[in-house]
């Protein structure tokens, strides 16, 4: 039986492995310093497509063929698929896993849905209702500035407080643990998910929305503390707390507000959205954000980590901003959300 | 331990029950053939608000607190929260949800959302996950015109296969079965979820997205078929088979797709979008539409039929089609998705 912890948490009695992770990213993430660690790149960024948003639909559907690929899974055997992506109802993730044909639960949590597809994912395999599911999520550079922003074509300028949306998809394969014995391994055999802190909506009344940063950073705060309360644990405990985008301003932020809970994470603490690109020569301000960063930085940089036993357990929480075009238009503040994966090498 | 069946359902070895429902709705559904039976409606739509969007964050927070009060628990008390609207970047969920503190996944599946957080919910009830689940699901005919379609006041001139979207929001309380029992009960105590069957994403090619009918009705057709099939049963073996929104038009194509597997649905079907405005006067087209349409018919026409026992046995099958104004103007089809949840008077 699987054991909830404290008020938000849940530790899986018989913790669900991921069997394999692929990831597909842009030419600016590729000239990162990650960017010989992706599985596929595209020069032009379009992936074979005629618009920025087929292209993030191409790279979500690469990402899990890649997936799948690596662990020798056809589609049929995944059981249920959690994806989602930043656009308006989601159609990246809709086009792009529409012709793997796998049952799926389409999310929207801005960039911490990573977080939340592998929550699913891997209450669902821990709680038998399949032998494999699927997390699936991305950005796209071009197609979130159109959704976000400004046209490409106006050059407008950004605030040192805005990110760069990371063009990337990671997947994820879940397995159950009863499942991951015996079958052909993927290229992962020493990973699992130990447990998850769900995520609150965090609202502290910011609505600058090119500072996403501090708006994720409260939301942050609250799933660490949560997770260290709900599992009796400190920053000690982990050899890493990755947060998923944000980035330099949101980071100092972090700092100050875990520091006030009575801890210090500042030698356990690294952010996605700060490690995928160069802050020096690449010129993203904060740092990279999208649903594509902090998943394609698990699966190309953290994973093999906790494989090789580097990193025995890592707190993985992708942070998301909860806002769009109308509701920063109409004055509304811009509440954050952040889920907390327990990984562990094993 | 809970059950998989065949290629996408689950049937519960301990089904987890509705213990409450609500349902808050505006003007137009209050003068339709339901409106007697919601347990909250507005004359100016705008409840308490200044903008559409804010109006149908409104909506969920009362039909959370609405459906949590007739059971006696507090917000603290529930686990997990599951919910989606049909804005972008899921605004009316985020911003109507924050207040109650829930930790909270965040879904997007158009329509069918409401069959989702159901699934969710349930699936994470039965799994040992928690004692209470919140499943939640908005629409607002102001606020999906404006995100879809037309802005109000241009009085556009609507097609006979359009949809009217229902101004509604639905919220369900599901309890484990252990939790259920012992503890003060809610409106509700008699209706279970027996069992779920996730839908795949299907996509004929259509590409009209003033006939959602169309589009919708194959992944209906799809998760209706799966289910008879992974559970071995057909459509003798429901009281109704219940639709979210496919409307006049959906229905019948519904009916054509249904025969043409082998099974004849006619006697057994009914559709929320279809039940919800009065066809001859109140000119809503081919019916209601959106994610609060099958979430208030469920709530507050549905499951009193299940609770007293006149239906014994019903597959709720809310539809989704999945698009956005930005994949309509690039001329991407309207893919469908249909999440199939069976309830039992028990």
């Amino acid at each position: 039986m699987n054991q909830t912890k404290g008020s938000q948490s849940i530790v899986f009695e018989e913790a669900p492995v991921i069997v394999s992770a692929a990831s597909v990213a842009g030419s600016k993430e590729a000239e990162g310093p990650l960017g010989k660690l992706f599985d596929m790149t595209n020069p032009d960024d379009l992936f074979g497509a005629q618009t920025w948003e087929e292209a993030e639909s191409n790279m979500q559907k690469e990402a899990c063929v890649l997936a799948l690929g690596k662990a020798h899974i056809d589609p049929e055997k995944v059981r249920y698929l959690f994806g989602g992506d930043l656009l308006r109802q989601g159609i990246a993730t809709s086009m792009g896993v529409e012709p793997l044909r796998i049952p799926m639960f389409g999310l929207y949590g801005a960039c911490s849905t990573s977080g939340e597809a592998l929550a699913l994912a891997g209450m669902c395999a821990a709680a038998g209702y399949g032998k494999y599911m699927l997390a699936v999520t991305s950005s796209h550079f071009g197609s979130a500035e159109k959704e976000f922003r400004f046209p490409l074509g106006y050059a407008s300028q950004r605030p040192l407080s805005a990110h760069w949306t990371v063009t990337g998809s990671g997947a994820f394969l879940v397995a159950a643990k009863s499942a991951s014995a015996g079958e052909k391994a993927g290229n992962l055999r020493h990973v699992r998910i130990a447990g998850i802190t769900a995520g609150k909506i965090v609202d502290y009344g910011l609505k600058d929305s090119q500072n996403m940063g501090a708006c994720m950073a409260p939301a942050a705060m609250d799933t660490i503390i949560c997770n260290f309360r709900d599992m009796e644990r400190s920053e000690g405990d982990y050899d890493r707390i990755v947060t998923g985008d944000l980035g330099y301003v949101g980071q100092s932020i972090l700092f100050d507000l875990v520091k006030g809970k009575g801890y210090d994470i500042r030698k356990k603490h690294m952010d996605c959205g700060m490690e995928i690109f160069d802050r020096e020569t690449q010129d993203t301000h904060a740092g990279g954000s999208g649903c594509g960063c902090a998943a394609v930085t698990l699966a190309s940089y953290i994973l093999p980590k906790i494989e090789s036993g580097e990193w025995k357990r890592v707190l993985f929480v992708p942070t998301g901003a909860l806002m769009s075009t109308v509701s920063f238009n109409e004055g509304a503040s811009v509440p954050g959300i952040a889920h907390g994966i327990v990984l562990e090498h094993f």
